[in-house]
């Protein structure tokens, strides 16, 4: 995948995230301040964990202004009024938007993990690979919810973890077969396609209140 | 120590911190993969910070898939309807029980601080192995707390931090007297009998609300 | 600025962290050893974000037993009944005073964050220094707020990070004209001053729920 073609992946990554947690600091009714730090953390909050795990420091966030800068500017728009009206009047509009961006940002950063932890070690195990794209996946949306001190979207969202990790799955399986631009694309669609499924289809399973 | 023996402690820290944080997301009522999450985050947070602080990049978490497998293979065993029904249904079982896993993982995890402190700095400092043994010992448990929204253990249990601490003194001062494998083992166990002599004599300390 | 100056100024900074952790430990009714740890979390932990973002491994906390030894001595004093007292009894006593030490602290640590960044890496551009400032100088105090159960700091009270950021800007801005030592005074000195203002002045900002 070429850089020019990854940056743009990334970025899509970083507005939905930034969206995420703009979405989650207005429900709560945060002023402005608040939402541009939720969006900021929720949006780089994943590649900061991913860098400090491969061992590439300062992380790529400290580097590079672009992801904080198109993160602010996510926030400071879905902060404008009429935006915000949807987030914080219209419940069923910000349950599936929020699944909509949330899931955007988890294939994406879910990739951005496998291809930088691919680059820092040519000769990772699939293990690693898998493991550190759903740590980036999931990373940046717990660092949202425990710091607005919501419930962590991972641990009520039955099958959340498992799209990120399938996704990987697919795209590890498929980087030396079809080349990782498309691996990625594929990855990334096969998240977003699976937590669809999982909400329309109210896939669920075994509680442990059932027993 | 010799590795196998190191490896058959650490797995015991993991099966341990593993079911504490199974049975912390039992008790809340999640579904399997909240479950699953937890024991994953408990049993390798530790681990993970550890290998953080002293710049092992990236955390052998992720280079060896045995920890995830086990702490994956404890979550679905504790997740088995029989099992379950202990966790959430016998509120004195469960309080004895989480002491007593807790208790294990911090006596293992202390343990497995200090020595990879030993081995990545053969020259640090007296302090360094004790902050990175407590450290250690207390992260996975402080992550399964605040990922589930419960007053993070270590700033409740009294005394919690500080049996970490004293095994941690005891293990660091036996070191070169006995050999490691004594140290970590009579360490571990310092802390496993200071928290049951903790529980058993309700040792309490003055409150901030007493004033 | 002079290594020794700079220590100083890190105690202060340090002290003032541990105290507003012991504070908010207070308020909440805990023992000694939870007022211990959460001074410890709040007083270290923005400089172990600071020192794992610039890849020094292990963090200076770990290494210099001073920073600890300051942080619990300062909670042992909070916790003598005279000083509890004012904390837990005289509410509006409680908001200024953590007014003030909160403020002290995020003055202090955003200016370590740029002057440890400045050392680790001379290259560094403006934005890594604000950015690893401002994240530094905050750390401390969000580890303070999730682990406590309270909303963090950061995202309620408005104008907690641009204060941060605009003497994080401040000093950037002065280092070479005025040197460091002057720099990090000033710097740190309008931090303080900004919060102060906008505390007396009830500087507001539209709020989400407005829309």
């Amino acid at each position: 995948m070429s850089e020019t073609v990854f940056l743009i992946f990334e970025l899509i990554g970083t507005v939905a995230f930034a969206l995420s947690g703009a979405a989650t600091a207005m429900r709560k009714g945060m002023d402005i301040f608040g939402v541009c730090i939720l969006a900021l953390t929720t949006a780089t909050g994943g590649g900061v964990i991913r860098d400090l795990i491969l061992g590439k420091t300062p992380p790529a966030t400290f580097l590079h202004p672009i992801y904080a800068i198109v993160a602010l500017a996510t926030a400071l728009i879905a902060f404008l009024p009429p935006v915000r009206h949807f987030f914080t009047h219209h419940h069923a509009f910000y349950d599936h938007m929020m699944l909509l961006i949330d899931s955007i940002g988890l294939g994406v950063f879910t990739m951005t993990g496998i291809r930088t932890a691919y680059q820092a070690l040519p000769e990772a195990t699939p293990f690693l690979l898998l493991f550190v794209g759903v740590v980036t996946g999931v990373g940046g949306g717990v660092m949202r919810d425990i710091m607005a001190g919501e419930k962590p979207y991972i641990l009520v969202k039955h099958f959340y973890a498992t799209a990120s990790l399938l996704g990987a799955l697919a795209a590890i399986l498929l980087w030396h077969l079809i080349g990782s631009t498309f691996a990625i694309l594929i990855g990334a669609l096969l998240i977003l396609l699976l937590r669809f499924l999982a909400a329309i289809f109210h896939w669920n399973l075994p509680h442990a209140k059932d027993a």
